[in-house]
């Protein structure tokens, strides 16, 4: 057996220089989205009047960890998905991509635009 | 059936002078302590420099949320030991339940020395 292999089909195999790239750009992503969870966490704190905006504070940030664990997936199996939806919401830009395979860049697109689609 | 009849034994029954005292002091003590939860809130907020101190801020809101619901319960049949843990805690004073029957002083005190000893 060739341990080079991919198991699965269909699912792209990912070269060394790749990874790097990918997790790069994964991490910036991340990095970006978490700092602006952190500006809008200090700005809702110094807006704080009354205990109901206590527990709204509470209620946005248990939604950005479960949404941000969703959203930040670094599975090889899942990360076209994972960068079509960063494309998307415009949190990693082609640039940063650049360096990956073409069937993968394609595949990041066209989630991307599926997603654009579906939102529409 | 006499309908001043408090229908539970060993409860005490609650005087309309009473019930005006309790409120106060309930109240006094729960925005005192949401005040607090306020201030540590915007003062954690302010010191967040990595991921991890957001998920902290989270676990700590929740918390006091879940703790804060708990121990704020306004029903007659347990405001006793609702002020007894008032008191054990510094949150209500003996001033503010000044004008409550002695017996229910005493079954605060009561409750408040137990959870000191229990504490120990």
């Amino acid at each position: 057996m060739n341990p080079n292999a991919y198991p699965y089909k269909n699912e792209p195999t990912w070269s060394r220089s790749e990874k790097a790239i990918a997790r790069t750009a994964f991490d910036a992503a991340l990095g970006r989205e978490l700092h602006e969870v952190v500006q809008e966490t200090k700005r809702r704190a110094s807006q704080i009047r009354q205990s109901s905006d206590l527990w709204d504070l509470e209620h946005y940030l248990t939604e950005c960890r479960k949404q941000i664990d969703r959203k930040y997936d670094y599975r090889y199996s899942r990360l076209t998905d994972v960068f079509g939806r960063l494309l998307y919401e415009g949190r990693v830009s082609e640039d940063e991509l650049s360096g990956l395979r073409g069937d993968k860049l394609e595949s990041i697109r066209s989630f991307a635009e599926f997603l654009a689609k579906d939102a529409a």
